[in-house]
Formats: structure tokens, sequence, C-alpha cells
């Protein structure tokens, strides 16, 4: 039985709950199906958000930036709690009546106090999770990073527990006075696909192809 | 030559300068050219960070939701600033180096203070822009939208002007000493397409097919 998100005031949903979901497993499977989150924070009361990528492991979300970056370093030098989605697209969903139009979506709303991975050989191996998610046994073909570059990234984490899971995966739902409306009705898929690899054209001699990730 | 961007203490890109860009018209294209934004707000301090759908009509960016919706009612009654990113990922790029590794993405930010359309008629214009860029034609097939889901429904919007774009389209850059280390190093480029369409499987009739957006 899978173990459940924290539902509190933050997480609780409120605006269309049937949609909502308290389930771990699945907002684990959301985070790592998905290659770009959006951080919120604030700074002197100001809001900002900004996309970034990230990885997980476990019960705890990463990501990271330069090591002076505003939304890796604003949240450790003044601990607040930032809020990040993630969201992936999965469909138009084309209803009779305006009102009911929709999309089909897979999204996890998340909010914690970002702490600061400082430990270098920790970074390291939080740099190779990353590297496998984006393309799985690259790491090791790698020039070996080193210590300048590991210095000059910040690399920060929250815990997945204060969170809520929305998703919509089915077909329209008018009202039922609507439906036999004469409209096409139903949705229409959003199909993503890594395209053909395109190498830097500085590079002549041929290598083994990089593996694409099952993340988008 | 097209209009600039209002380039301020918030919107002026501080790191990766020379990703930065405050073209208008480049903001438009890539405003237009997504589907989903992230809306970025504070209650009491907390930052809130809500995936919607948009649309833009000239210099205004809108997005709408239920009238008693936080990222729509929260703005209007406690005027602030909101952070609105819309977010593109394009392709990973896989350079020789971990940490030159990055994403191709088109990239937008924008700050306003939102302004609630109350009137009617506006309203219901701008559900037909809306149903326009995600279905066009679609508008005059639909059963008419009536007062009360007219009533229902909040939308706002904030004025493209104080914002800012970021973006990366182009092959790994690696440090010149990395040039030769052996490996693939390159592009992986995301493709997006519409599916095949899926009825609502309550629907018998047939039905001309709807148009798929050119937005994703
Ligand atoms: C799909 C995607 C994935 C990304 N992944 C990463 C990642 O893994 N690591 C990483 O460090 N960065 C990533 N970025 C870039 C990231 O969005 C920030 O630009 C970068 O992290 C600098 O953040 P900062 O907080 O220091 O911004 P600052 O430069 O301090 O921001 C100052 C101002 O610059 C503007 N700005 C900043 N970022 C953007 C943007 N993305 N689009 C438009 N305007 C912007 C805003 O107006 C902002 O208020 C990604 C971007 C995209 C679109
Ligand atoms: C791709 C996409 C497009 C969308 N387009 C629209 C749109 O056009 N109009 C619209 O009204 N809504 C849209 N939504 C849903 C939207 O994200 C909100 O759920 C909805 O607008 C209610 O917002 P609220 O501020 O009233 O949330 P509330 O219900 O007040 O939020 C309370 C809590 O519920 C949780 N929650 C709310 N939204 C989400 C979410 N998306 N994922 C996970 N947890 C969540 C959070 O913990 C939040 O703090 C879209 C969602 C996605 C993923
Ligand atoms: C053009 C295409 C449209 C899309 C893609 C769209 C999308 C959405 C989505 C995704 C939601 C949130 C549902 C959820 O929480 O899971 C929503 C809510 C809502 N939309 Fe739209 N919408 C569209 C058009 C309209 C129009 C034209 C109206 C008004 C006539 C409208 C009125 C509403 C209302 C009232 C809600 C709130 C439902 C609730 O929270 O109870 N929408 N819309
Ligand atoms: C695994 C794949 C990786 C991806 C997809 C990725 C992606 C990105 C992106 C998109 C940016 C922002 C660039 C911009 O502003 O346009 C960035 C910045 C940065 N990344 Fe990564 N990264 C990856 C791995 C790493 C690793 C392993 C390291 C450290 C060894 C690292 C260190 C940095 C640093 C230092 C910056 C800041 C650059 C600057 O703002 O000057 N990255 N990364």
């Amino acid at each position: 039985m899978s173990q459940s998100l924290e539902e509190t005031s933050l997480s609780k949903v409120k605006r269309g709950p049937n949609r909502a979901s308290y389930d771990k497993d699945l907002a684990f499977s959301i985070i790592d199906a998905a290659l770009m989150c959006h951080v919120g924070q604030t700074k002197q009361g100001q809001v900002f958000v900004t996309p970034t990528s990230h990885w997980r492991e476990g019960d705890y979300f990463y990501w990271h930036a330069h090591s002076k970056a505003r939304n890796v370093k604003g949240p450790i030098d003044e601990p607040e709690k930032v809020c990040i989605n993630v969201s992936l697209l999965d469909g138009l969903v084309l209803a009779r009546s305006a009102m009911h139009h929709s999309v089909n979506y897979r999204s996890v709303t998340l909010f914690g106090v970002p702490e600061l991975i400082d430990d270098k050989d920790e970074k390291v191996r939080q740099f190779k999770l990353f590297l496998d998610k984006v393309s799985p046994g690259r790491w090791d073909t790698l020039r070996p990073v080193n210590d300048q570059e590991i210095k000059a990234t910040g690399v920060v984490r929250i815990k997945i527990d204060e969170a809520s899971v929305k998703f919509r995966a089915e077909p329209p739902i008018d009202d039922p006075a609507d439906n036999n409306w004469p409209v096409w009705a139903g949705v229409v898929p959003l199909k993503r696909e890594w395209g053909t690899i395109e190498q830097d054209p500085i590079q002549t001699a041929h290598y083994s192809e990089p593996k694409a990730p099952d993340a988008f």
C-alpha cells in the first residue's frame, strides 16, 4: 500500500477535489516522468517563478543551479517554504459546451523548506543520479567533474511530503442536457517523443549514440 | 522593429544574460506557442505556484478559473505583482563534461498586477479567443455559453510589459580543452504532436473532426 502525502492547509486541494490524490507513489511517478518543474519563491515579499530541471531520490526532490542563483541561494539564505509544481499536459478535452472544455494532465504541487547539499561527495553522487535520469549510462563516459565545477554548483532538495497530486485522464464531461449536441466531443492526446539526435557539428568522429530519457 | 519589453529590477536577467532577450515579438511567439503557464502568487506571505492555460490578445496575457479560485480571486482581492512563467522544453543538450549539460528551451517570465475582466460581453469575447487558440473554428459549433457559466468563471489579465525572455537553441558548449573528449555530444530534440483523436465513447454519430492548435 503506497504511503500518503501530507494533506495540510497548504496542500489540501479545494477546487476540483475529485481530481485530487495524496498517493505518494503517484506523485513519485509524475515527478519522474517530467524533466521540468517550476519553483516558486519570494524575495522581500515579491513572488518569483523559475523553471528548472529536477530529479528524485526516494522521498527527496532535487534541483540545481549556479551556487549564487536566486532559486537555489535565496531559500537557503532566507529559509521559506517554497512551492514547486511539476505538470505534464496530456491532452485537450473538447466538450460540447465551452465551459466544460479542459485538459488531461498530471500535476504535483510540493511545499518544503529547501536544504542545501554541501558535502562534496554527496553533490557528485547527486550529479550522477541527475545524469542517469537525463541520459542513462552517460555519466561514466564523461570527462570527470572537477572541484571548481562542484564548488560552482548549488544543489538543494525538499522532502516530498507536504504535497498534492491532481490529474485528469478521461473524456469530456458535459451537462447531461448537452450530451446530444451535434459536435465532435472527445480528447486530442498530446504525443511526445525524442527526435533524431543532432551531433555537435564540431565532432567528426562517430561515438555510440546517447540514450534518451523516458521523461519529457 | 519589434517593441522592447520593460527591463526592471524584477525582470533583468542576471544568470546567463547571453540567453536573455527583451524582444516583445519573441515573447509573444513563445506565449502563443504554449498552452500551459505557471502563475506564482502569495497569500499571507506564502508562495503558491499554479499551472493553468492561457491566451493572448495584443499586449495582454489572459487566464481563467472558477471565479472563486485562488489563482484568479487572490490577486484581485489582495493586489500584488504576480509572476508568470511560460516555458517550452525543446531538447536535451548533452555535453562532454557533466556541468555543461543543459536543455534547449524557450521561456518567458512576466510580472504584473492582474486586472479582473468583469464585463459580461468582454468575458464572452475572451472565451471565444481562448477557444480559437485551443481549437480553431470550434466556438461557433458549441452549445452557446449561458449567463450562469459566465458568472461562474473568473477571467483576469496582465499587461505583457515587465517581462524577460530566455532561450537556448544550439549545440553544447564545452570548455575548449574538452572538445576532443571521446563521447557523443549534441542535442536530442523534443518532438511534440497531437495524436489520433479519441471521440467521446458516448457519441455514436460522426461529426467533422476538430482542428488541433499549433500550440503545445
Ligand atoms: C526547461 C528549463 C529547464 C531549466 N533547467 C535549469 C537547471 O536545471 N538549472 C539551472 O540553473 N537553470 C535552469 N533553467 C534556467 C532557469 O530558469 C534560470 O534562468 C536560472 O536557474 C537562473 O535562475 P536565477 O534564479 O538565478 O535567475 P536570475 O537571473 O536571478 O533571475 C532574474 C530575472 O531574470 C529573468 N529570468 C530568469 N530565468 C528566466 C527564464 N527561465 N525565463 C525568462 N526569464 C528569466 C526573470 O525576469 C528573473 O526575475 C532552466 C530553464 C528552462 C526553461
Ligand atoms: C496543464 C494544466 C492546465 C490547467 N488549466 C487550467 C485552466 O485553464 N483553468 C483552471 O481553472 N485550472 C486549470 N488547471 C488546474 C489548476 O492548476 C488549479 O488546480 C485550479 O485552477 C484551481 O486553482 P486554485 O488556485 O483554486 O487551487 P486550490 O484548490 O485553492 O489550491 C489549493 C491546493 O490544492 C493543490 N492544488 C491546486 N492545483 C493543483 C495542481 N494543478 N496540481 C497539484 N495540486 C494542486 C495545491 O496543494 C494547492 O495549494 C490546469 C492544470 C494543469 C496541470
Ligand atoms: C478553451 C478551452 C478551455 C480549457 C482548455 C479550459 C481548461 C480548464 C481547466 C483545466 C480547468 C481546471 C479543471 C481542474 O481543476 O481539473 C478549468 C476550470 C474551469 N473553467 Fe475552463 N477551460 C476552457 C474554457 C473555458 C470556458 C470558455 C469557460 C467559461 C465559459 C470555462 C470555465 C471554467 C470554470 C468555471 C472552471 C472551474 C471549474 C471548477 O473549479 O469548479 N473554461 N478550465
Ligand atoms: C544532468 C543534466 C543537466 C542539465 C539538463 C542541466 C541543465 C542546466 C540548465 C538548463 C542551466 C541554466 C542555463 C541557463 O541559464 O540557460 C544550468 C546551469 C548550471 N548547471 Fe546544470 N545541468 C545538468 C547537469 C549539471 C551538472 C552535473 C552540474 C555540475 C557538475 C551543473 C552545473 C550547472 C551550473 C554551475 C550552472 C549555472 C551556469 C550559470 O548560470 O552560469 N549542471 N544547468
